[in-house]
């Protein structure tokens, strides 16, 4: 299955990273909607501080980390990375650590390591020189994008079984493959779907990613402002808010960009299902407080687009992400199925514990 | 009572209108708090003008339309004008009508106007020729401008007693006079108050005028943006929730700046108390659903700063306000006291009616 036909520019896997001349080159979302430039990157740290720096987000860093451990495995063919399992280990931590909060892509990469060293293992140091090496190494990553498209499909559909012919959505952030997958569907299924796409300061995802996103799968869209939900909610043109979730952990809190759960809320009050799309609830998490919440420098604050919108002098926090309450949550979308909040851990936390 | 020296630039009276050379100089707020600029306007005309593109904006086109009768009168004097009361009816009702949701502005320019018409009802057409006729405008317009000044120090007094030492406060757009002097009563008095702000798109209010206005007065001030208010929140850093009141009705319901309503939801939900200051409640508005509710063009969503921050094509809604229910309101301050918003309609519906 190859879902890259039904999804907007940004989510094609090649604009999000792709390998060229013995380069890593990561699609700039900064830049986006107006110019289609790759960022290139030479070294595990350039990736690092590239997604540190935002130039990609989202579930973008998982697609980065797996196209990087294609471009060591062609490397290493090559000669020119030692022919050792610590180079992986290496790049793993260090794409790790870029940002804290999302644990899937960290989570991914060393899986996909600990499979290298499986290889490694039996093959030896002679086996790292053989033609097969970056050919097995494609092999895994193949295996896991696979599975990832499998997975998008599969949320998608549960996501556009929830929706109704005309009702509106709320959205925030960028809430990627499934969300936006489950919109096409509906709309190719006859249903006539608003979203309404909150602009989300201070680096406007949702002014720059989702709604242009949506405006291009010829999904209706209107663009408002981050305080503008719950007035939407009130007047009745809102019937459900979708995100995606940056992480899950086992007791059903939601991690998901700031802005997230003031919107939780007032579905709560308004009596509107809140749900919530998850590739992977965290099963090492086992509550919320467990979640190791990001939080950026408050000057990413002062500027709009690099303009300055205050003073220089005035002091700003930023709170990257919210941890929205499990009672705040109706259901958590995630490849399995559809799940309560407090089912995640019999699907995920148990399972691993077998 | 001159208030002037305790307010920060953007309040000083004559920083919001005055009458230089037979023009009416409205400060720009739009370009705050980087220019000091004042727009001339010559017609009430383009004084309306200004006010629907936000040259001026909540209490200030109060300001202003006072100043404007003030010019009137001495531009009949003059014989500038028409000697007529319908010149200054023909102002009321232009200045009145453009923007609908604040109708403290409209009420007021209509009680003096009332006024003026006593006068010339006395004195006839002769009267307005009189020496003393521009003297009488001043008089009325005085007369105004000190019980406001009376009213914000009374107000800022039941605000300031609120206020705990070591408080964090969560504000929304430009709270105006009585939410500042309230904070700047509370320093006064040694209390230690951080006010989070959120920036307040698309004009920014909260990051242009409130924030650098509260740190010219060395109040600590942080800028958030219009979706971290819950964050702040659940973290326990918001002991308390102080906005303006564009409108009152006498049911209690509260009309500000959109985004209100999610922060007073948000508040419910952790149990934090919410208190809009309003100068006047309108005893002409039973319900909440009598406030005429300003929708604005959508493409004013689309920029910042003059900046798009996305595509052309996006649609986009701007509704200006948000309809707080009563019940999410702990209680209105207003110049004869802080009310339940169940308890408006005793104070003010009742006593007009006498």
């Amino acid at each position: 299955m190859n879902l890259d036909s039904y999804l907007p520019f940004i989510l094609k896997k090649t604009n999000i990273a792709r390998i060229e001349r013995n380069q890593l080159l990561i699609g700039d979302r900064r830049i986006l909607p107006w110019n289609h430039e790759m960022v290139p990157c030479n070294t595990v740290e350039e990736v690092a501080q590239a997604i540190r720096s935002m130039v990609t987000q989202g579930g973008g860093p998982l697609q980065v980390a797996l196209t990087f451990i294609r471009l060591l495995g062609q490397r290493i063919f090559l000669g020119e990375e030692s022919n050792s399992l610590s180079v992986f280990m290496h790049a793993a931590d260090t794409l790790a650590s870029a940002r804290p909060t999302n644990t899937m892509m960290a989570r991914t990469i060393r899986a996909v390591v600990a499979e290298v060293g499986r290889w490694y293992t039996c093959g030896g140091i002679q086996g790292m020189y053989d033609h097969d090496f970056p050919v097995f190494i494609d092999e895994i990553i193949d295996r896991y994008e696979e599975q990832f498209d499998r997975d998008y499909d599969a949320m998608s559909e549960y996501g556009e079984s929830l929706l109704s012919h005309e009702e509106g959505i709320l959205t925030t952030c960028f809430a990627e493959h499934s969300f936006i997958l489950a919109l096409v569907k509906a709309k190719a299924r006859g249903k006539e779907i608003a979203v309404y796409v909150p602009e989300t300061r201070p680096y406007l995802q949702g002014a720059r990613l989702t709604a242009p996103a949506l405006h291009e799968l010829g999904i209706t869209t209107y663009l408002i402002t981050d305080g503008m939900g719950a007035h939407l909610m009130q007047e009745g043109v809102i019937q459900r808010y979708l995100t995606a979730a940056d992480t899950v952990a086992m007791d059903g809190t939601v991690v998901n960009k700031v802005g997230t759960l003031a919107n939780a809320i007032c579905c709560a009050h308004y009596g509107i299902p809140y749900h919530a799309f998850s590739l992977s609830p965290d099963s090492s998490l086992l509550s919320g407080s467990d979640i190791i919440m990001e939080k950026r420098d408050g000057r990413e604050l002062l500027t709009c687009r690099s303009q300055m919108i205050t003073l220089e002098s005035i002091p700003a926090v930023y709170p990257a992400f919210d941890r929205v309450d499990p009672d705040l949550v109706t259901s958590i979308i995630t490849p399995k199925g559809m799940f309560p909040p407090h089912k995640i851990a019999d699907e995920y936390a148990i399972q691993t514990k077998r």
